[in-house]
């Protein structure tokens, strides 16, 4: 342990709050920890943690309380056990939860004397620790800013704003993202894959390819924001037209075409509000819009 | 013009075509180029192309023929009406198709003493002559090889192999990679979007997660190859929880949920196929076998 490293607790162990409490005494960070079932403490008291032997006394024990458990429920169902410590600590809760229950939890925070940080964490347990995995919170910008040292000890602390609830809709929003691009993914392997095509052979194309997509993906973020949709690279007429060839090489190869008719679907719908000459970036104006098409 | 380049034909000069030919005369090749309407080769006979009066004097011009047109109708119709020079030539067709229609071209071609290649083009006009954007090709490893070399003045050969099939099978899995990866930043961008979030602001913190999601599938392009999918960062069942969170948030702000909605129901089925405790690479087994599922 270093002198001149904040003290940290965390509360909840399952393998995410293991991870970040050892990715915290990796860094010297004097490490308390709590667990509903304190044997899962174990590892790290043998890596120089200590095990607090209530909820109230491991509170008491840091000025940062990092919270890592399964539920809202679960957070409270321990915190409000012994809130007597709370006043003048800081809360990083980084449970999973929607923008409103982060709100809620500010609140609940403030009632008690405590500031309030919330989090999401874009990794898996072995990636907590990387330089380079995010991070993502939102709350008091000057929260943050006192204790940012001791957040990078778990990954790169990235700010989204004073709003409360962001760190929970980003991730909401970017784990939509992941689940897309997988099944994507998973769906052009198969359809390679019918063929004779390796999984390994056709990612190291992807990999490439999803860089370019990104760099699609940076042309079209200010057309998004400007509501405008130039279609100077390719339309969505183009993609329309394109996709046809996906859904038939798939078909005959016996590959569930769910997602592509889904998004040839998409794609229709937004040539039918008037996009068919603009860029791919216009299908937001049929997803944001719902109510509105009456779909 | 360098002597010591090879002369090519570029056949088709629409807005792709056209950057084709360029992209030719920018690296010195001798470059003739062929069009059905002839002033779509003003600017790049300016630039020192020497346009063809017919299909068949454009074929006779290089040993290296590169056709990008509409369609394979449009391919046959300019090929067709004059064939005789085409023995010993080589002819890589960049058009967009389907891998039978790449077999039966590869085949004419043979007919006619060509030999072929079959190649999909991963960029848009503007991207052509990019040292990283990718060709890719299928057909006869010596005969890729033979003319990489002028190919690289189009951006970086990638030869998938000699099946010719495979540069359009790997074009239609990509492009509904890049269909899923960018509905899927949509739909977060228009969830963000509702709570006053810039697209520009959420997607910088998009592309970085989309290199954490390349990790992912770099970890689960094996398991796929292996037809075991461990589960030990995160397992479908967690994704199945995780997502109810992106579906009620997205629901409370009005932002359409099909996508969302079709990715729960794989996530759904892929449990109920037994693989609830498996990594999401065992997605693939639902999307590969569908007659089997019978869904």
């Amino acid at each position: 342990m270093d002198a001149d490293k904040q003290a940290v607790t965390v509360i909840g162990l399952g393998s995410m709050g293991s991870a970040l409490a050892t990715a915290l005494l990796d860094r010297g960070h004097p490490t308390t920890v709590w667990n509903r079932s304190p044997q899962k403490a174990a590892p790290l008291v043998e890596q120089g943690a200590r095990l607090a032997a209530t909820p109230g006394e491991a509170v008491a024990a840091s000025p940062l309380v990092i919270a890592c458990v399964l539920d809202y429920d679960a957070l409270y169902g321990v915190l409000d056990q012994d809130t007597s410590a709370l006043a003048g600590k800081t809360l990083v809760n980084l449970t999973s939860g929607a923008p409103e229950q982060a709100h809620e939890a500010a609140g609940w925070a403030r009632e008690h004397g405590a500031d309030y940080l919330d989090g999401a964490i874009m990794t898996t347990p072995p990636g907590v620790g990387g330089a380079e995995v995010m991070f993502l919170y939102s709350g008091p910008q000057a929260v943050f800013q006192a204790h940012r040292p001791t957040l990078a000890a778990l990954g790169d602390p990235v700010h989204l704003g004073e709003n409360t609830g962001l760190a929970s809709l980003y991730d909401a929003a970017l784990l939509g993202l992941m689940w897309s691009t997988m099944t994507g993914w998973l769906h052009g392997t198969a359809l390679v894959g019918a063929d004779g095509v390796a999984a390994t052979d056709f990612t190291s194309v992807a990999l490439r390819w999803l860089k370019t997509v990104s760099v699609f993906l940076t042309t079209y973020a200010p057309q998004v924001d400007a509501g405008r949709y130039p279609g100077d690279d390719a339309t969505v007429d183009v993609q329309i037209a394109a996709i046809g060839h996906l859904l038939h090489a798939a078909e005959s190869r016996g590959v569930d075409n769910a997602l592509p008719e889904l998004l040839k679907t998409v794609m229709e719908k937004t040539k039918a509000a008037g996009h068919g000459l603009d860029s791919y970036a216009s299908v937001i104006e049929v997803l944001k819009a719902r109510k509105e098409q009456g779909q």
